[in-house]
C-alpha cells in the first residue's frame, strides 16, 4: 500500500507532467470577430486553435520556424470541431490543446474550448503531417529527432475530447453551388488559399435565415491539395440530412481541394 | 523662475496625464494575419486599431455598451492610414490612440502603431460621429454628457500625427471593375458590412503583381452609407497617378457606401 507522501508526490508529478503537456491560449472574443447573432465566427475560432497548436508545437522544438532548418513543415490534415455553445461578443475564453497520439506519418493534436471559469465550450480534433519541404512528402514522425514527439502525448486519461472522430464523405451526386475567384486577402505566406478561408467561404454557401434559426454545432474539413491566389474555386453541396450537408471544393474545375461536412442544431 | 521641484512635479503630472490620454494596445502579428509577402493584412492593422479606440472609449465612459444605456453610439465616417513600415509575421507591436479634437459633431481621433521597442511604425487619422439610435441622426458631442469628452483630448504638443489629412475625392469617371455579393463572413453583430470587409474587398480589386512590387503606402477611406448582408456591392476605380487610385463603392448598383484612395509605393 502506498504511504500518503508518495501518493500526493505522484499528484503533483501529475499536475507538473499536465502542465507540461497541455498548453493554454487564451483569447478575447473582439467585437469584429463576431457574426450578426453576436457569436465568434467558426473561422476566428478555428484561427485561434492553429495559433494554439502552433505555439504548443514551438514551445517543445517542433514549431515550424524550427522544422524549416531542417526543412520539414506542418500540414494539417484534418480538423473538426464541435461546439456545445458558441462564445459570445467581448468573453474571456481559452483553447487548450494537446497530442493525443503520434503514429509514423501523422498526429492527432486535440483541443478543448473553455470560458474563462473553465467551463468547457467545445471541443476539436486534428490530423497532422510532417513533410520534406524539398520532396512534399511525408516524413516519419517516429524517426525524426529520434522520436522526441513521443514525449508530448499526452495520458490517456488526461485526453478529454469527447466528440466524435473525423466521419467519412460519400459524394454521389453533388450539385454545383457557387464560384468564386481567389484574391489577395484569400491567400498566406506561402501564396495558399489559407485554411480559415475555407471555412469562412463554406459558411458563406448558407443563407441568412440558416444562421437566424440555427447555428454550427459541427465542422469538420478534411484538406485534400493547395490551391493558389488566382485560382478559381467551385463548392458543390450535397446535402445529407435537413441539418447535415457536405461540401466539396475544387479548383479550377478539376483537382478536389477539401471536403467539408457542416451540421446545424 | 521655476525651482528644480516644481519642473519635476510638472513632468511627472504630463507623465500622468500622457498615460491617462493616450492607451497602448498591444497586438502580436499572428501568422494567418500577414499577406504573402509576410507583412501585416492593412485589415488586421485596422481591426486592431478599432479595437484600441473601443478600449479606449470604454475606459473613459464613452464606449459603446455604456452609449448604449442612453441610446447612442459611435459611427465611424473616415479613417486614414499611412505606414512607413507594414510589422512582419511574429512581430510584437503597438497601437497608441487618442482624441485629437472635438467639435460639435464629429470628433477626430488620431493614431500611431510601434515596433515594441517604440520605434514608430506609420499614423493613422479617423473622425466619428455620435449618432442617436432611434432618430439615427447626428448628436452634440460638446453638450453630450455635461461636454465630459473634451476632458480627454490630449495637448496639441502630445498630438504626434506627421501625416496628411483626409483627402478628397474627385470622381469623374471611374470604371466599373468587379460586382460581388455579401454574406455571412462580411457582417457584423448590427447586420452591417463591416468597416474592416470593405477594406480587405477594396484591396483585392488589385492584382498579385500590384503587391508583389509595391505595397500599400497611404489607404483612405470615408464611409458614406450602410449596406448589409445580401447587398451586392459594386467596385469602380478611377486612377489618379500610376500609384493612386481612387475606389468608389456602390450597393445594389445605387447608393455610394464608401469612397476609398490607396497609395501605393
Amino acid at each position: 500500500m502506498k504511504d500518503m507522501n508518495s501518493e500526493i508526490k505522484e499528484y503533483y508529478e501529475l499536475l507538473i507532467m499536465n502542465y507540461e503537456l497541455i498548453d493554454s491560449y487564451p483569447f478575447y472574443v473582439e467585437p469584429f470577430h463576431v457574426d450578426f447573432t453576436g457569436r465568434i465566427f467558426l473561422g476566428v475560432l478555428g484561427n485561434h486553435m492553429l495559433n494554439a497548436a502552433g505555439n504548443h508545437s514551438q514551445k517543445r522544438g517542433w514549431g515550424i520556424s524550427a522544422l524549416n532548418e531542417t526543412k520539414h513543415t506542418w500540414v494539417i490534415s484534418r480538423l473538426c470541431i464541435e461546439m456545445m455553445e458558441m462564445p459570445r461578443q467581448y468573453e474571456h475564453c481559452e483553447v487548450r490543446t494537446w497530442v493525443k497520439s503520434v503514429m509514423r506519418y501523422f498526429t492527432n493534436r486535440n483541443f478543448s474550448i473553455h470560458r474563462a471559469d473553465g467551463t468547457p465550450l467545445g471541443y476539436a480534433r486534428s490530423v497532422w503531417a510532417m513533410i520534406d519541404l524539398e520532396t512534399r512528402k511525408p516524413c516519419d514522425l517516429l524517426s525524426l529527432y529520434d522520436g522526441d514527439i513521443l514525449n508530448y502525448v499526452v495520458p490517456e486519461e488526461e485526453n478529454i475530447c469527447p466528440i466524435e472522430g473525423h466521419g467519412r464523405f460519400r459524394f454521389q451526386d453533388p450539385k454545383l453551388v457557387r464560384t468564386i475567384d481567389t484574391y489577395y486577402s484569400d491567400v498566406d505566406i506561402n501564396g495558399h488559399i489559407n485554411s480559415i478561408k475555407y471555412i469562412e467561404h463554406i459558411l458563406d454557401l448558407f443563407p441568412r435565415e440558416r444562421f437566424e434559426k440555427q447555428s454550427v454545432r459541427r465542422f469538420e474539413i478534411a484538406y485534400k491539395a493547395e490551391s493558389y491566389l488566382g485560382d478559381r474555386l467551385s463548392f458543390y453541396e450535397q446535402p445529407v440530412s435537413d441539418d447535415e450537408t457536405d461540401i466539396e471544393v475544387r479548383k479550377n474545375e478539376g483537382e478536389v481541394v477539401c471536403h467539408a461536412k457542416v451540421y446545424f442544431k
